[in-house]
């Protein structure tokens, strides 16, 4: 399964560096199959990502951001974001990646989650109780200290007031634009948590978006909760949205909720 | 006065990149002279700087973050902040720079600055009255539209709750914890401003963080302002410490401020 995936996210890699500079990324090609607008670059990235399934007649359905669900007639659906980060790679933030998850009709029973960062390249892959890798090198998540904490938060236009609580509750915050590496940075023990608390429900996170993460932060002994400290599931199914919160520490949900 | 700062930001970047992977980047040296903590990848940056400005014999007093002022009985005076962003390459954030600027006494008579990011190693170069350049091109800041705004905000600990207004009154928000790269992103017109409220006095941005980010945005026909919307000044001393709105577009301080 492993394979499968690393060879999409090396295609959709080779394929976005091998756009030309003077290449518009972040032009509006229009609303997507999710309702918010499609950039050429993610349109690129799906395109190779639906002609590799094809290619490699892969006998998987398919839920993308863009393309919405295509039915293959397959036992598992492959889900996808194309790019995860759109903007920051429009903006020049060294920050953007392809998650792609393998499993059968929700979150909870994804067997296998992989995203690549396009910037660096580095790769993060989980198969369901087989743990979570970064470049085939084990990971874990930390204990949450906090003298010495970070979080991560969405922060933007549709943010709820709370977010202020929970960024000036870490001593350091950053809020990166792709929740799928940043929750991977939860995964890896980098930083505590990740928080996206969307007031408006159409802009809170897709399961397309965290599929992959969610399974990468698991498998490394974290844990993703709705905001009322519930196991976090969602179906794969692009009306679907959920705000969130991301822990390596089970003690964080007590200082976060 | 290019090739010398030039000079000087390449050897900082060739011994940063060739520390070994397994080096502790964040190790805590106690406090610098301006009372935050040292890690060892500030410390490394600056003994590299000063290093250089000796065999160089640059007939320059030299004000740094870690070191504090010192007086070579120099006419100018070389502000360094050798890490800006120390917290990013501890966490792995690829988005961290060197900061040099040369000038008399306070950032409103800066002559030069350079600024190079130590990941993708672009270069951020001013000089006074001659224009504002990304790897020797020319930029210039973008016209503020509200349907298609990004700012950039600090986050943390000790932000203040106008933070969140500020957030929330853009498309799009980031705070990505390296001041003088956000600087210069506003610079290049790839978003509209970047925006520091501190609570804390001590947390906010010291001269040695903006001397020259705040040349190269003004030479790229943006602004910096206080909070209270003037002109912002800072004398070449550790002690000083400023909120600030830097914006491409001056209209942006009527959004903001």
């Amino acid at each position: 399964m492993r394979e499968i995936l690393e060879k999409i996210a090396q295609r959709v890699s080779d394929d976005i560096k091998a756009l030309p500079d003077s290449f518009d990324l972040g032009r509006d090609l229009g609303p997507g199959a999710d309702g918010t607008p499609t950039c050429v670059i993610d349109k690129v990235a799906e395109d190779v990502i639906l002609g590799c399934v094809k290619e490699l007649d892969l006998p998987y359905n398919v839920l993308s951001e863009e393309a919405g669900f295509i039915d293959r007639a397959g036992d598992m659906t492959l889900v996808v974001d194309p790019i995860d980060g759109t903007h920051n790679a429009v903006l020049g933030i060294p920050f953007y990646s392809v998650s792609l998850a393998l499993g059968k009709g929700s979150m909870k029973d994804v067997r296998a989650g992989l995203i690549r960062n396009l910037v660096s390249g580095e790769v993060f892959f989980a198969e369901k109780g087989r743990g979570a890798f970064r470049n085939r090198k084990r990971i874990k998540v930390r204990e949450f200290d906090p003298a010495r904490s970070t979080f991560l938060v969405y922060m933007g236009m549709y943010s709820h007031p709370d977010t202020m609580k929970v960024a000036r509750g870490s001593t350091k915050t950053r809020s990166l634009g792709c929740a799928s590496l940043e929750m991977c940075m939860v995964a890896e023990g980098r930083v505590d948590a990740y928080y996206m608390n969307c007031e408006v429900h159409e802009k809170s996170i897709r399961v397309v978006d965290i599929a992959a993460s969610a399974l990468v932060l698991r498998e490394a002994g974290g844990e993703i909760v709705d905001l009322g400290g519930k196991y976090l599931d969602m179906p794969f199914d692009l009306r679907s949205r959920s705000n969130f919160l991301a822990m390596g520490d089970a003690c964080v949900k007590e200082v976060v909720l």
